[in-house]
Order: structure tokens, then C-alpha cells, then sequence
């Protein structure tokens, strides 16, 4: 069970590494590529029809400006795609954001925030954790740690504001 | 192993209905329900919180406006959520979309097109195909169909226009 | 020397109708049919790669929401495409238009405004004319019909406001 | 009577520090604390649940992103929320604000304007004056103040331009 | 303890309408008018300079376009200032949004969403609870009632969507 | 002392009526046409060139989508150009709005709000009105009768609201 | 003959700068202040209504985020108001865009581009010249000078390109 | 067969320069000028009505904020005209791009995203390709060049994130 991540150029590279550190915290196994939409689609298309012999079970796919790269990954699988709309233009990522989530009928990608990327190897996580209950345990722990954080930080700001 | 679908207002009823009907179709059982994140906090928490006891595996939730539902069901859980925008006010479902995809990291929601309520419930069946040969061959026999839909169309639209 | 149309959907025909019109008012051969970037991912790769042979010299490529199919065939060709973003959503037809125009660095898609079918026929028509005098002839006169067309609304609201 | 300050991230503090500096200087008693709407969905609804016993009147919410801490306070109490967006992504604030602003019928958010913290300080007074003539001579005086500084420097450019 | 209600235009009244309603079935007292900030601008500023002495403690102000008219209220009065963006031209209601929301510091509108008027009424309310126990109970009996209205709905949608 | 009315396309008239109306009502004699930047180019320049021989002393100008014709208008005249951003496309008229202000240092367009024709004709009195005191004189009065209109309506709203 | 500069900030001072440098490079008097719409409405009303007898004979009034100080100007003077947009919160600019330009009927605000302040000097310019042969003028020869400057740009650019 | 570049300031230079060196690898004659709409409208004309002559077969424009340039320049030639919106204010491009793509049926201009220079030369080249078998054949070999870039990246990044 491995999570591919495809990005549509190296400059998403530090964007999608926090992505890929999650993945491996939680024991995911992933493989990762770089591959354009528009530049190199035989490359796309391959790497997809193959994956799923590969034993990948989730797309995590990265991509700014005219992002079609999610969408044209969801047209050759049927495995859950999740999108994340990389900020790379002078639009603000508001390109990307309406590129990968306005997907027509019968072809979903599941969107994330703009450069949401860490977001997406979460849900990757939550998707895998369906059938996998070794990774919900280590999900629900993962939550409980990010509420210890918020209250110590919490202490922290009060201590400053009153 | 079940959808929840978890509407805002009963207003959107109309645009979950084919949502419900694809689940159905591919012999997805669901639990459908009425709850406004700011109307009644309560009752959201509790069935998020009773869903997973009761077999839910994946949550579909629709709300318009400062659509905040997606969210707190996801504050709640650590199943996938995937949220729907709905476009229920003159922002023309701008607010909603923006309000359901921007999720900080650590929580996210996988997001759909504004109104997209059928494509969350074919991500409900791709998430839950990553466990179930059958739902996946289901799954592609669909895309066959809509392969075959588009074909048909095709040779229409070529009489009428050339 | 044809010019090819391909739309997203059928329901695109309507907006599409004054293109083939145009383009067969000019006397340009044209080939029309329906593909989906998503649906029917390899339709369109299957097209695209076959039409150069069938001596398309230029793609006209209209779809909506998160508008891939003029990307996805520039893709496939070094043939100029004219993308028309369709309004097919509550955005307006603002997902279509950024879905099509920011494409990135070397595969670039020449887009037209929202359902601007016409002028995509236009387009294609001053495609050809560059190297066809018999079509650079014709635009010529078609320019000036609109400009006749102009003097005489010029006249009656001349007459009705002063 | 007091003041809650909470907001979403601790990343927030320097843009609420005024905030919580002109309630002082206005002499409202104040309560600051951290707490996320999606991280830690439990701790906001006991923080609010507690604030009214502990003689919160009126709670100021900032957050950024997906912006559902005010609407969630909100959700929990009927005193006054106002609701700070902050710009926290590349979207500039808008979809803090939105997610904000857009409330459903019945549960308001007094919203202000992106990263416009030190209004919801003033409007909090504003709101505690009006049972508080103390406050109210204040407030009238600070508005004084303000019309002063804008003489000083209106003769200052003065002076440079002319 | 009156809550003044200020249109820009009489075009506003079926939007304000249900705010007037719910004030009265409060037992709040109102006090309502037309005055555009544009047009009359020394009818608003004397309506608000005499609405203190008549037992105004609340404004309510709706207005479309460059909504300026509850800034201009703001700048004559210490009271909380309630803004109601209304959608009144092609841009949707963002044009009044940020014209309402947008205050620089020292004069803040507690700005509600596009046509939000009901809840504008509300935060008057919630306002004037703070001071009045009455009314407290009163809102706490209305989120009940709200409570009850969404499980009725939940039942009929669970019938028929399952 | 002419105002030419120029608009883009025929189609523009019911929204320039109002406009003609409000100048002929202050007996401002006007010259109106049809004159599209596009289609039309040499019509415009010729009639811009010729109008300040023929009295024109100021234009208003009226154009949709991509809203050229003001700031053509504009590069061939010294005289006050006034443009009004049409919505006529599926955009909402922000792209008119767009196209019309944000003119380049040195070439200024007055912009008036979207469909904002009638304005145009009063911003074009006031320019006359600088040098011409009987029209200043119909300005004043033009402006009592507003304020009188609006006590009537307030009237009107307080009986039916309070 | 004077303009009047008002700027809402002595922030907007560098924007300004340009525009009083314009007029007295073309030897229109002027007189500058600061004056916000919402904190010094007092300020602003006298200044507007003595600047007439001070033979102020156009306004040009400059502010950011919800800016109205040009339409409150507006409200009190029937002489020409030209509005500058001053990009000054995270918004860009378009709240103030929104704000200056989208006022309703009756009292219009000849608007600029966002941050424009130069053209609305220029625009000045043009308004007083309708009436002074000498402006007229001196516009006609600015114009030849800008257009020089393109020439010599010109020749430098195609020197480097080609 | 030359391409045509134009550009409204000598500011874009270092966007259009990637143009002009794709155009001459190859092997592409250009013509580069800077010519403004606003400033230097017969500059433009002339320079577009001289081109043909001069066996200019496209023109290449790029233009910033009301990015009028590419419009006027189609009309007054029916060659292809392609647009670069040039992001040049505070609105990030959108003015600019809306300005250039939102054309009227008759007059096209075929539109690059937002400073996508680089793709306009691409455009021109498979423009020109349509009639030349010698450019289609260097284009087919820089797509290749394009795909052999993207394989080399990928293998960097599978090697630093796996």
C-alpha cells in the first residue's frame, strides 16, 4: 500500500517535502516523480496506468498556475486522487485552487488548501487508516499531540497579553 | 462499512439527492442527517462522535455560505471528510469553497467542485474501492459507461455540426 | 487544411454553433466531436494523435469548470489551440478562463473570452490566412461588413437619443 | 465584565497585541488564550462554555485560513462574537474573511475588517459602553484624540505640498 | 433602549423587514428611516447626532454598492454600528461587503454578511443582553427553538434520502 | 458645449437613455454614435479628431468586456473622458470595470460605476457647471429635490416598519 | 481656480506627492489637507463646504481600504470629485477600487486607476482647461512629450531585441 | 515572415526578452518596438498598418493594466494577435489579463497568461509552423528537449524524497 506523489515541476519540491516526511512518520511507504500535464503527458499516463500494478493506492498530485495535472491523473484511475494547488503565479494560487477543484462529474479530486501539501499526506493517512487500524491509532495520537501543542502554546499567550 | 452524509440545511436536499442515489447505486450503505455547525454544535458533535461506533467510514458534508460544517465534523474525526460547497448565497458559492478548502494543516477536507455533491460520493466510493476488489471493479465498469455516454454524443454532435 | 472542434461536453454545442458556422461561412473544412479530458482521457489522446494525419492544421477546444481539455490537447500537438473557456458553473465561467489561459512554459494555449466560440473560428481563420491569400481576402471584406454594420446602428441610435 | 481574547494560532499574537493593549488602556479586564477550532474542537467549546460563568460578555475570535473559530465560539454562546479575519495564506485574507463574515441566519459574527484587531478591541468597548457611561465619556475622548492627530498631520502635508 | 434602523435606500426595506420583525419579537424598541450617506448626507448626520438622546443605543445600517453609509454613521457615534452589505448591483454584494467591512482603526462597523439583515438584528439583541437578563433568556429560548426546527428537518431528510 | 455619447454597441442604449435624458433635463446639447475601438477604429479616431472642432467639450463613453473604447477615446483627445463600464458579459461587468480605470499614468479615464451612465451625465453637468454658473445654480437644485425624495421615502418605510 | 488635494492618511503622502507636482508644473494652485471620512467627519464637511468660497473649483481625494471619504466629499460639494483608490491593506487595492468607484445615482465620483493620483491630477487639468485655452495648451504639449519619451524607448528596445 | 513585438513600456523588456531569444533560436525574424495605446495611439496605428508591408505575419503584445494594446493592434490588422497581460499594479495581472482576453466577436486576441512571454513566441512559432515544415520539425524536437528536462528532474527528486 504506497502513496505516489507527483509534482509538476521540481520547484514544488520543498512544498511537497513536508508531505512526504508525514508519509514516512507514519510508516507509508511512498514513490515520488516529477511529471508535467503539459510537457510530458506520455510520462503521466504511463506512471499512472502503472502504478496501480506498483501497489499505490492514493495520488497525491502537485501542481500551479493551469493545474490540470490532478485531473488528468483522475482520468486514468479510479484510485482516490488528492489535488494540492501549488501558489505559482502572480493570481495567488486562486489559478491553481479553481484548475484542480472544479472537476466535472464522475472524475473527483479531492482539493486541498493552496500549497496544502502537508494536508495531503494527511488524508492520504485517513484514507489508508480506513482499512488499516494501526494507522488510526497512530492518527488519533498524532491529533492528541497537536492538542497538547495548541495549550502550550495557549500558556505562552497568556501569560503575554494579560 | 458506511457514508454519512451530513447536510447544513435541508435546502440542499436537491443537490445531495444524486449523491445519496450514486451511493446506492453502487451498493453503499449511508446514514443521511440534518446539522448546522452554528445552529446546533451539539448535535454535529455527538454524531460525529456516535458515527464511527455506528460503522460510518467516510463523511460527506454540504454547506453553504461561511460553510464551517466540513470542518468541524473533521475537528471531530479522523475519517475522511469530504466537504461540498454549496452555492447559497450572491458570492455565488465563492464563500463556501473558500470557507471548506482552506483548512489548516493537521485537519484537512477533501473538497469538491462548488455543488459537486455526486462527485463526494463517487470519492466516498474510491476511498472505500482502496479496500473492496468489488467496488472497484464496479467502479471501472462506470467509467466504461461514461466512456461509452461520451462516444454516443460525439457522433450527434459530428452530424450536426459538420 | 481543417480546423478541428472538440468540446467537453455536448451541451457546449449550442456556443460552439456559431464557430462552425463561421468557420464554413469562410469556406474552412472542419471536423467536430465531443471529448471529455477527463472522462475520456485517451478519446482525446487518440484524436489529437490522429488528426494531424487527417490534415487538422488548428484545434478549436472549448470546456468549463476546471477547463483541461484545451491544455491537455495542446498537449498532445505543436498545432496551434485556441481554448474557449465555457461558463458552465456558478463561477462564471472565471475557473474556465484560468483554467485555460495560465498555461505554463512551453505548451501555450491561445484563449479566447468566456464563450467566445466565434472568435475562436476567427482566430483559426487568420491562422490560415497567413498563408492563404484567398482567407486573408475574405477577413479583409468580413471587417468591413462590420463596419458598415456599425455606421448604420450608428444612424438609428444617432436618431433616437438626440 | 471581560473581554475573551482567542484566537487561532499563536502566530496571530502580534497582529491581537493591540487588541488586548487598548482594551488595558480602556481599563476592560481581559482573558487570552489559544485555541483552534479544528486542532482542538473541545477545548474552544469548554473555554466558551466556562468564559460566561467566569464574566466573559463578549468574546473576540481571530483567525485566518479556512476562519471557522469565530463562527464555532458563536455556535456556543448567544453574547456578542466579533470576528477578526486574518491574512494567513495567499489568498490575502479574503477567504478569512468570507469564512468569517458569511454567517448563517441566527448565529451572527460581528465581523471586522482582515487583520483589523484593534477594532474589535474598540467595538468590544463600544459594546460594554453601552451599559457603562464610564466607558462611554472614555471612548468620546479617545475619539477627540484621534481628530487631533489628524490636524497635526493634516498641517504637516500641508506645509510639505503647497 | 432603541435599536435605530438606517436604509440607504427604500429599495432595502424586504431585506430589513425580518430585522424589524425579529426586534419587535424581542420586545425591542425601533426607530427606523431612509437617509443616503451620498445624497442626504446632513439628514444622517443629524438623525444620528439626536438618535443618543432619544434612547438609541444600537445602529443598525443597511446599504448596497460603495456602501458607504455605515462608516459614515460610525464616524458621528460611539455606539456599536451595525453593518448590513446589501447586493445591490452586478458585482454581487462585494462591492458593499468591502465597502462596509473594510473600516481603518479607531471607527469600527460589526459588519454582517451580504443581506444579512436578520442577523444584524440579532447582534442588536445580543448587544443589549449583555446588559439585560431578560432578553438573555429570550435569546437562549430562540437557539433552542432553532435546535428543535433542525432535528424535524434532519427526520424528514433521513426518510427520504436512506 | 457638447457631450458626445459614444457607446460600444447598439446594445448599450437602454443603459445610455438615462444619460441623454439627464443632460438634455439640464440643457446640455449632445452629439450621440455608435463607434466600436475593435471593430471600428478609424470611426473612432475620425470622430474623436472632429468632435472638439464641433463644441465637444467632454465624452462620455460606454463600453462592456474588455472596455477599450474609453481609453481610445482618451489617447486621441485632451478634452475629460468619462467611461462606463457595461456588464455584458458573464464576468459582471469587473471586466469592464477593470479595463475602464486602470489607465496608464498621463492618459486618465473619469470612471463611473458599473452600468453608471446616468452618473456619467451628472459628473459631465459638473464639469460644465465649473465655468457655467446657471447650470452650477440646476446642480444645487437638482440635488434639494434628492434629499426631498428621500424624506418622502423615510416617511413612507418608518410607517410600515415601526 | 484651485484643486483641492484631501488624502484620508498622511500614509497616502508619496502617492500624493506626484499629483501636487503635476498641477504646479502646469501652474494650477491647490491646497492640501488630511481629513478621514470616519474619524474627522466634522473636518471633512467644513473643509468641503468653506472650499467653495475659497474658489476650490475640483476636488481630489485619495483613500484606501473602505474608502469614502471621495463619496462623502461628494455629498456635500456639486463640484467634479476625482477619487483615488489607494492600495493599503491586503486586499490590493480592491476594496478601495470598490469603495470610490461603485457609488449610486446622482452623486458620482470620477474615479482612477488604484493608486492613479498623477491621472487625477491630469484629469484636474483637463476639467480646468474645458475653460482655459492656456491649459489646453500646455496638456497638448505634454502629450507631445510623452509621446517623444516612447519614441526614444522604442529605439533603445529594438536595439537590444533584435 | 516575420513576428512582431510590441510592448506598451520599456518596463517589460525583461519579460518580452525570453520572447525574442526563443524566436531567434528558432531562427524566427523578429521586429521589436515600444509603442503605448494611451500615449502614442498613431504610433501604433501606423507601426500596425506598415507591418504587413514589412512582411510582418503576427504580432506578439504585451501590456500591462488596462492592457488596451493587443486590442487596438487587432484592430487594425486581421494577422493573429497574441497577448501577453503583463502583471504591471496592485491587482496581480487580473486587470491586465481581463483587458486582453475578454475581446468582442469579429476581433480575437489570442491570449497568454499573465507575463507568459515565452508561450506568445511559442504561439507565433507553431503559428508559423502551420505553413513551414522546417519550424514543425524544431518543434517537435523542443518538445522533445522538454520531456528528456522533466525525466532528469524527476529522478532527482524520487532520489531526495523516498
Amino acid at each position: 500500500m504506497k502513496a505516489a506523489i507527483i509534482m509538476g515541476s521540481d520547484s514544488d519540491f520543498p512544498i511537497l517535502k513536508p508531505a512526504a516526511d508525514l508519509l514516512k512518520e507514519f510508516g507509508v511507504e511512498i514513490d515520488a516523480t516529477v511529471a508535467s500535464a503539459h510537457r510530458t503527458p506520455e510520462r503521466v499516463r504511463e506512471y499512472v496506468l502503472n502504478a496501480e500494478k506498483d501497489d499505490v493506492k492514493v495520488f497525491i498530485v502537485a501542481a500551479g498556475a493551469a493545474a490540470h495535472l490532478a485531473g488528468v491523473v483522475a482520468s486514468y484511475t479510479t484510485l482516490p486522487v488528492i489535488g494540492v494547488p501549488i501558489n505559482a503565479t502572480s493570481l495567488n494560487g486562486l489559478d491553481a485552487l479553481l484548475s484542480t477543484v472544479q472537476m466535472p462529474s464522475g472524475v473527483p479530486v479531492a482539493t486541498m488548501a493552496v500549497n496544502g501539501a502537508k494536508n495531503a499526506a494527511m488524508m492520504a493517512i485517513e484514507i489508508f487508516a480506513v482499512s488499516d487500524d494501526n494507522l488510526k491509532e497512530k492518527l488519533v495520537k498524532y491529533r492528541e499531540k497537536m492538542k497538547a501543542d495548541v495549550s502550550k502554546k495557549a500558556e505562552r499567550v497568556k501569560a503575554q497579553l494579560e
